[in-house]
């Protein structure tokens, strides 16, 4: 496998799922503040945007929203469910990139959030359908026992259900301030991204490639890019659509959150076998249990680092010819992702 | 349990959920042909409609549109699954309901035609998941092996997943000649009906009953106005809604769908004990062998068959205040359902 032709790759595989062609280096349609740099160095150049604080104070709105669209009541038991696996904590890189992609086209933060709480209910039903006996059979996620573990199997698939279901009226019942037609765009879109031709689809081809002797690299991106990247696609395009991103804004989003969730993959194979279970906040070293085929596993340690930095800097390079400082907190995201320790 | 209460009893629960008020017999609002009949009779009155004709087109057209929504494509394993249960055939009792309920109100057959064919989706995915060993365990759907026994736990589980995502791409993005706004407020009806609060909510206080020595007429009410219920409840919301509906035609429709719901749900169940699997294509006298809580169970053969009777009527009266020869298939859908052999 050649790293350095990891990008083109990556790119002509999207490419084949649209029609549209994006430039490398896309042309600057923003005024940059320094005429001399070329647009990738701009977007990477030192600014005074932190982060951590930023992460913070968005995941205290965010989890503060959640609580709010599931809250306790009647039947106390499948929302009790729905509750223990969406308040676990987490990344919430989801609902960060739906607000980020929804402020960066010109959109502001309460159009999105709605959309935000519904992507971090479908990737938590994922999750908790994907940890089931018959699936992955894990006991342990995000530092706490599994879902099923703790309310058994037919409540843990009832509360993915739930949350799928929810997320689609979230949306649909709790976004303001956006035309309906965005709406229904975002809707009809994040749904083709979660469905069999995206993050199922992934999760079924990771199931049959288990234990097979010979997984060649193309089947690990096939999985990836749907069980992983696609549910980031479909997040970001949610958030650009309701923003009301032109069409060329809305692919780069997407290509660069296409990047980002291999990005994200490619590292979490990395941590599966560099780091204890305490400190994933889940059982690590299943990968080599399980006998999956990972990154490091086709390409060893040091190739998947490099790979990681690649697919990191293509996606950053999706973010030059927006402007710097709302582009800021995409390009920390994917930085932060590249350099994660769990 | 007095039968003859059954109506307003349901009635009540229906307004605890709506803050509308519906008198027994709405007033008149269009012209019927003979103003010395009451309404009731009138939408009842012999016509030349025929209902098997009538659902043996509509059938062949959602048939057709079914197979074109969920084509057999790359992943192959997933499509394959997603189809076998979809065109397993069942009596798309939740197609008809949309599209009956859309035209109706003055929409047409192709404005709910894509959530028509959305609306089986979603109720195939349930029939999937509640069939799984961890839920109701069953082996037979439809007349075949169910999903689980052909293609495993695991995609059986993704499969249903799959269906619920492609529901929501398909009215999203797939439905013509409806305003966005429509849409948007159709989705967010449809999802509540099918989640947490509804078919959702009914499957899991389903589970926790069973094998319970003491469960009250009331808490099998719950568990069928969620489980079996809401789904119809949100299927003609939805078609009305889209349709152009009032709200006063909108909750009409709600208001037969629930009555016609658990019309169903107790005909289910006289079925399950005095017909064989043979007849009915999935496994008979389960409710028995699983120690489930009936209506028959509960109240006996005969009056649940009053019972049945009376939902009808009472689903029927609300149908009065529309052109009768535009109601006549619902009339005679609460009729089929009353009185089917499997």
């Amino acid at each position: 496998m050649n790293c350095v032709r990891v990008g083109r790759w990556v790119k002509r595989y999207s490419n084949s799922r649209s029609r549209s062609h994006f430039p490398a280096f896309p042309e600057r349609r923003r005024p940059m503040s320094s005429p001399s740099s070329s647009p990738i160095e701009e977007i990477l150049k030192p600014t005074s945007f932190n982060f951590k604080i930023y992460v913070a104070q968005k995941a205290n709105t965010i989890n503060r929203a959640l609580d709010a669209a599931v809250p306790l009541k009647d039947p106390m038991e499948i929302h009790n469910a729905m509750r223990y696996s969406l308040l676990a904590g987490g990344k919430r890189i989801c609902p960060l990139v739906c607000i980020a992609a929804c402020e960066l086209v010109g959109g502001t933060e309460p159009m999105a959030m709605p959309a935000a709480c519904s992507v971090e209910m479908i990737h938590t039903m994922s999750l908790i359908h994907d940890d089931l006996p018959c699936m992955d059979n894990d006991d342990l996620r995000r530092g706490q026992p599994t879902s099923h573990k703790v309310f058994g199997e037919a409540v843990a698939v009832l509360a993915g259900d739930a949350l799928l279901a929810l997320a689609f009226e979230h949306i649909a019942s709790s976004t303001v301030g956006v035309p309906s037609a965005r709406i229904v765009g975002g809707i009809g879109q994040l749904a083709r991204f979660i469905g069999a031709d995206g993050v199922v689809g992934g999760q079924v081809a990771d199931l049959t490639s288990k234990g097979q002797s010979e997984v060649r690299f193309e089947h690990l991106e096939f999985i990836h890019l749907r069980k992983t990247a696609a549910m980031l696609e479909g997040t970001a395009v949610l958030g650009a659509v309701l923003g009301g991103g032109s069409d060329e804004e809305v692919e780069k989003l997407r290509t660069f959150a296409r990047y980002t969730g291999l990005l994200f993959q490619v590292v979490d194979d990395i941590l599966d076998v560099t780091k204890s279970s305490e400190e994933l906040g889940k059982t690590a070293g299943k990968d080599l249990v399980d006998d999956k085929v990972t990154y490091p596993k086709l390409m060893g340690i040091d190739k998947s680092r490099e790979f990681a930095e690649k697919l990191k800097e293509d996606a950053q390079e999706q973010l030059s010819g927006f402007d710097p400082d709302k582009a800021a907190p995409l390009v920390a995201l994917a930085d932060f992702i590249a350099h994660r320790s769990n």
